[in-house]
C-alpha cells in the first residue's frame, strides 16, 4: 500500500514515473486520503476530485519556484502528500498537526495561505506582477473551482489580469459544484461549454471550411467581411477571451496525460491563460461520488459503508435547531425569506429550501450580493433571513453597514459558527463578529445561551423592525428541552440565572453554561456568584447590568470572541458612560492572536474559556473577594 | 431661466413635453446643476452626463411605483430636480439640506440609498424578487456606470440575475470612466462594443445572408451545422447574453428619443435586460468635458472659467502630503508599489503614477482585489501601499484580515478620509475604521497629529515588517512645517506634548490639535492638562499612558471615530488589563448613530469634537478636578 507514494519525498520525484505509474499513484493517494479523512474528518470530496489534476500540476510545474495558489485551499491534501507531508498526514487537522489548508509556514510549496473563497487569482496576480518587476520567469498558477468563480473578487481579479496582460495561469477546476450544486448564470455558461460539441470545433476545421467557398462568389465577400466575427465560432471560452484570457479546454481532469498536455501549452503561452478542467467531486469513492455535498466536508466515517460516525444521542446542533425553527416560522409568516451563499446544508436551510422553494435563494458564493439583495427584499416588504457563517460575513461587512444598517432595514443575519470552529482553524474561526458589527449603528446583536433560546431569538429577530444578527456556535446544543411555543424576547434585556454577592459573571452565548458551571465550583469554595445571561451584545441590558454591578462591584465578562472590541469592551464602555469608576472588571475572551486549528474543547481549555478558566479568573480578582469574605466572617453578614 | 423645469413638480409632468421641449428642459437642468454646484460643490461631471438619460427614464418609468436604483448615487441630481426637489436644490449637500445621494427618507422616488459603488443590481434584484412574490408588475431598474460594473458584487448580482430570470433592467451608463479613465478587461470589451461596427449588424441582415446560399450547396450544410453558433455573429453583448441578460444597445445616451425607445423595449422584455447607453461625462460644460476627472467631484468653482475657488494660502491637504512623501520614498526604495481602486487623484497617487508607471496599479473599483493583490505582491517581496479611503476599505475587511494580517504581510493601508468627511455624509464618513481594524491580530494602526507626522508615519509604516494602516483626515493639514528628513518612529510609542497634573488628555490624529487648544483654555481657568499624542491606536503606548494615568487618574480620550470599539475603548481595555480600577475616564467621540452631511466644522462642533467640546468634557469630570484644586489651594502644592 502506497508503494509509489512512499517514493515521493518532493514533487521532483514524480518525474521518475510513467503515465501508467502516475495513474497507480493516483489510486494510492485516494486510498490514503479516504483512510485518513475517515479518521480525522475533513474535506473529502474536493480532494478526491483533484488527484490527477494535482499530479499533473506537479509534473508540469516546479512548486518550489513556480507559485501554485489553491483557492479556498481545502482541496490541497493531494498537494500536501506530494510535497513531503506524507508522514505527517495522519495529523491532518489535529491540534498541533498539519492544517487542512495551505500554509506557507508549513512548506515552501504552499505559496499563499487560503481558506476563504475566490482570493487565489488576486494573490496570483500580485505574485505575477512582482515576478515581472524582478525580471523573473517562473509560472504563477491559481487553481480555482467553478463555485469560487462566482465570488465577486474572482471577477475583479480576472478583469484586472486581462488588463495587465501578464503571464499567469488560472486553472478552472469545474466540478459543477461549490459545496452544493452550483447556481448562477456563469454555471450555466460553463455547462454549455462542457456539453455543446460546437465548442470543440477547432480553428483548423473552420479554416478548411472557408477554403471550400468558390472564389469570386458573393458569399466569399460576405464571409470575408465576417472574418473577425468568426472567432466566435471557433473560440469556445469567449466569455473568458473577452476578459483578455486565452481559453484552453475543456479537458478531462482525470486524464493525467491530457491535463499535462494542456498545462504545458498554458505554461508556454503569453498573457493570462484559463485552463478549463472538468473533474468529478468525490471521484473514486462511491459514497462521495453519489453524495458529494455530504462528503464535501465530513466528520469521521466508516470507509466500508460511508456512514458518518455520530456520537449516539448527541443533542441536535444549533444549525439544525435554526433550520427547523425557520421552517416553523415561515409556515406562519409568508414574508420570511431564506438566503444562503452556496451553503444550504451547512447553514441548515435544506428543509426550508424544500418547503418554500419560492422564498429560498441560494445566490452562490457571493456574500456581498446576498446581503444587499436581502436589503432589497426588505425594502420590498419581506423579512429576509441571511444565513452566513460568522467568518464569511466578514466578506459583507460594508454591505451590512452601508446597505442594511444605514437604512435600518429588517434583515436578519443568522451567524452560524460564531466562536471557535475547531478543526478548520484560523481562517474559519468566527471570533471577530461582535467587534466588527457592534460599531454599526441600528444593529441588534444577540447570542443564545442554548439551542432553546436560539429558537426564541430567531423569532425575536423577526419580530424586531430593524437589522439583527444572531450569533451561535458550531456544533451540538446543550441538550436542553426545546419549547414548543416561541417567545418574543424583549430586545436589550438579559436574564439573571443565579444570584450571589461576591462576584458578577456576565456571560454571552455558549459561555453562559461555563459561567453556571464555574458558579457551582466557586460556591463549593464559599464564593457566591451572580450569573447574568446577557443575551444581547447590543443593546446591552444597561439597567440589569448596572443594578448588579453597582452592588457587587466585581465583574467578570465572558465571551468566545476576541477581547479587542468585543462584549467585554461594551461592558467597559457602559461603566465608563455611567461613570462607575469603582468597579473591578476582568474580561475573559480570546487574546490578540490568530488561533490555530484543533478540537473546540482543546482550544477552549487552552484559552481558559471554560468553567475552570472562569474560576481562575475570579480567583484573580481574589484578593478583593477574600477581603469581602473575611469581612463577611467578621460581621456575620453579607457585604 | 428654468421655464420648463418650473413646470415639473413631479416626473408625471414630463409627459406634457414633446421631444424638442425635453431637449430644452435638458439645457435648463444643466444650467441649474452647473450654477448650483459652482456654489455648493458636488459631483458635477457625472450629473451632466446623465441629463437626457434621466429624463428618458422618467418618461418611460413611473418612479413612484417603478423602482429606480442609482448606483453610487452621485449622479442623482437630475433625478432630484425632476422629483420635486427643485426649490430645495440650492441646499444640496449643505448641513440640513438635501443630500448629494439618493435617500428614501427624502422622497418616495428614491428607492434605495446608495453611496458606495456596485450595490444597485443586488438591491434591484431583491426588489424584483419581492415584486414577483407579491405578484406585482412594476419595473425595477438599476442605473450603473461602467466603472461600478468592475466591482465584484455587481458581477455577483449579474450572475444571480441571469440565473433567476426575473424581469429587471440594468442600464449600463457607459462613459468610459469611473472617476478616472476606466481600467480592466471589461472596459476593453465595452469599448469594442462601442466602436466595432460588426456589433451593430442586425439579426435580419444575417438571416438575409443565409438565404443567399444556393440550395444543395455543401456550404449550406456546414452553415446549418453552425447555425447555433451564429448568434455570436449577431448578438453584440455576448458577454452579457452568456450571463443570461438580453442586451440592448449601444444607444447614444444624449439622444432622448433613442433612449426612450430602447427603454420602452426593455420595459416590454421578459427576463433580465441590459441596456447599454453611451454618455459623455461632463456633457454640456466645456471645462468638465475636457477634464471630467477634475470635475467628477469638485469644490465651489467659477462658472465662467472653470477655476476651482481655493482659499488662498491654505496648507497642503493630507492627501497631497501623502502623495509627495510616497514619491520621495519610492525614489529611494524600488520595492514600493502604489495601488489604487479607481481613485488615483483622490488618493494622491497621480504623481506616483507618472513617476513610477511600472510600480503603479489602478485596479478599477475593486477594493477586495486591490488588497489581496497587494498581499500577493508583499509575498513576492514588494512593499505595496494600498491607498483606499477609510469608508471604501470597509469593502475589503475580510481581505485585510484573511489575506494580509493572517499571513502578517507588510502591506501598508493609506486610509485617507478617516473621520468625518463633511458634505458627502453618512455613506462616506470614515468613522468605523479603528473599530473594524483594531480587532485584527498583527495589524499596526496609527494616525498622525498633522501632515508633518503623516510623512514620518508613512516612512515608519514602510520600515515595519507587517501590516500597517495609517489613518488621516480629509482636507487641509495643520499648516506646519514639513521636515526634509523622514524619521522612522518607534512603533507603539506616543509623545507627550504638554504636562499638567489635573487631567490627562489622550488624543489621536487630528484631535491632538483640539486637545492642545483645549489645554490652553483649561489652563486659563487654572486646570493644567497633560496632552499625549497617542500616535498608535494599536499597539497602544502602554507604558506612557499608564505612567501618566496612574499619576493623574483623570483621563479624557479623544478621537474622530465612533465610540463603540474605538481608540477610547482600547484605552479602557488597557486599564482593565492592568487592573487600574481607580481611574476616572471619559471618552469623546462619535455616538452610536449615522452622522448626516454638512461641513466638517459644523459636524465636529455639533458632536463636541473640538476644543470647546473637550473643555466641556473635562468640566464633566470637574467635580473631582475642583476637589483637587481646592486641595491644591489648601495645601499649596500639587496633588
Amino acid at each position: 500500500m502506497g508503494v509509489l507514494l512512499k517514493k515521493v519525498f518532493s514533487p521532483q520525484d514524480l518525474q521518475q514515473f510513467n503515465i501508467k505509474e502516475l495513474q497507480a499513484l493516483a489510486a494510492e493517494i485516494r486510498e490514503v486520503i479516504i483512510n485518513t479523512v475517515a479518521e480525522t474528518g475533513g474535506h473529502l470530496a474536493p480532494n478526491l476530485g483533484v488527484v490527477e489534476l494535482t499530479i499533473a500540476i506537479h509534473r508540469v510545474f516546479n512548486s518550489a519556484v513556480d507559485r501554485i495558489i489553491w483557492d479556498v485551499g481545502h482541496q490541497s491534501y493531494v498537494h500536501k502528500l506530494l510535497t513531503g507531508r506524507l508522514t505527517q498526514f495522519h495529523t491532518l487537522r489535529q491540534h498541533g498537526g498539519i492544517s487542512g489548508f495551505p500554509k506557507p509556514e508549513e512548506s515552501i510549496h504552499d505559496a499563499f495561505a487560503t481558506g476563504h473563497s475566490s482570493t487565489s487569482i488576486s494573490a496570483a496576480l500580485g505574485m505575477a506582477l512582482g515576478r515581472d518587476l524582478k525580471g523573473q520567469k517562473h509560472s504563477v498558477v491559481a487553481v480555482i473551482g467553478d463555485g469560487s468563480m462566482t465570488g465577486g473578487m474572482a471577477f475583479e481579479a480576472m478583469n484586472f489580469a486581462g488588463h495587465s496582460k501578464t503571464n499567469m495561469i488560472v486553472i478552472l477546476n469545474d466540478n459543477e459544484m461549490s459545496i452544493a450544486p452550483n447556481v448562477g448564470a456563469l454555471s450555466g455558461y460553463l455547462s454549455r461549454l462542457r456539453t455543446d460539441p460546437k465548442y470543440y470545433r477547432s480553428k483548423d476545421e473552420i479554416a478548411e471550411l472557408l477554403q471550400k467557398i468558390p472564389h469570386g462568389s458573393k458569399l466569399l465577400k460576405v464571409v470575408d467581411r465576417l472574418k473577425d466575427s468568426l472567432k466566435y465560432l471557433v473560440v469556445p471560452g469567449m466569455l473568458f477571451e473577452e476578459l483578455g484570457f486565452t481559453y484552453l479546454g475543456p479537458v478531462d481532469g482525470h486524464d493525467i496525460k491530457s491535463v499535462m498536455t494542456v498545462l504545458q501549452q498554458a505554461k508556454a503561452a503569453t498573457g493570462p491563460v484559463l485552463v478549463h478542467v472538468l473533474t468529478q467531486k468525490g471521484k473514486g469513492y462511491l459514497p462521495a461520488e453519489q453524495n458529494p455535498d455530504r462528503f464535501h466536508g465530513v466528520g469521521a466515517f466508516d470507509v466500508a459503508t460511508g456512514e458518518v460516525k455520530k456520537a449516539a444521542g448527541a443533542p441536535p446542533s444549533y444549525t439544525e435547531v435554526f433550520g427547523k425553527t425557520l421552517v416553523k416560522l415561515a409556515q406562519r409568516d409568508d414574508k420570511i425569506i431564506g438566503i444562503t451563499a452556496a451553503m444550504p446544508s451547512g447553514t441548515g436551510l435544506t428543509n426550508f429550501a424544500k418547503e418554500f422553494p419560492q422564498r429560498y435563494f441560494d445566490v452562490g458564493i457571493a456574500e456581498q450580493h446576498a446581503v444587499t439583495m436581502a436589503a432589497g427584499l426588505a425594502m420590498a416588504g419581506y423579512r429576509p433571513v441571511t444565513a452566513i457563517y460568522s467568518t464569511f460575513l466578514q466578506r459583507a461587512y460594508d454591505q451590512v453597514l452601508h446597505d442594511v444598517c444605514m437604512q435600518n432595514l429588517p434583515v436578519v443575519f443568522a451567524m452560524d459558527r460564531g466562536g471557535l470552529v475547531g478543526d478548520d482553524g484560523p481562517t474559519h474561526h468566527g471570533v471577530f463578529d461582535i467587534a466588527f458589527l457592534r460599531n454599526i449603528p441600528n444593529i441588534v446583536l444577540m447570542s443564545p445561551k442554548d439551542e432553546n433560546e436560539l429558537q426564541h431569538m430567531l423569532y425575536t429577530a423577526l419580530c424586531h423592525g430593524g437589522p439583527v444578527a444572531v450569533r451561535y456556535p458550531r456544533g451540538s446544543g446543550e441538550g436542553v428541552t426545546l419549547d414548543e411555543e416561541l417567545k418574543c424576547l424583549p430586545v436589550g434585556k438579559g436574564e439573571v440565572l443565579r444570584e450571589g454577592d461576591d462576584v458578577l459573571l456576565l456571560a454571552i452565548g455558549n459561555m453562559v453554561t461555563e459561567a453556571m458551571k464555574a458558579a457551582e465550583k466557586l460556591s463549593s469554595q464559599g464564593i457566591e456568584a451572580t450569573v447574568i445571561n446577557a443575551r444581547f451584545m447590543k443593546p446591552l441590558d444597561q439597567d440589569l447590568i448596572l443594578h448588579y454591578a453597582r452592588r457587587i462591584k466585581k465583574v467578570v465578562t465572558l465571551e468566545e470572541h476576541v477581547l479587542m472590541g468585543g462584549f467585554g469592551s461594551a461592558v467597559l464602555e457602559l461603566f465608563e458612560a455611567e461613570r462607575l469608576y469603582d468597579l473591578k472588571v476582568k474580561r475573559l475572551g480570546i487574546p490578540d492572536q490568530f488561533i490555530e486549528h484543533g478540537k473546540q474543547s482543546i482550544l477552549r481549555a487552552s484559552l481558559g474559556l471554560n468553567a475552570e478558566g472562569v474560576v481562575e479568573a475570579v480567583m484573580g480578582l481574589g484578593k478583593e473577594i477574600k477581603k469581602v469574605q473575611r469581612l463577611k466572617a467578621v460581621l456575620g453578614r453579607k457585604n
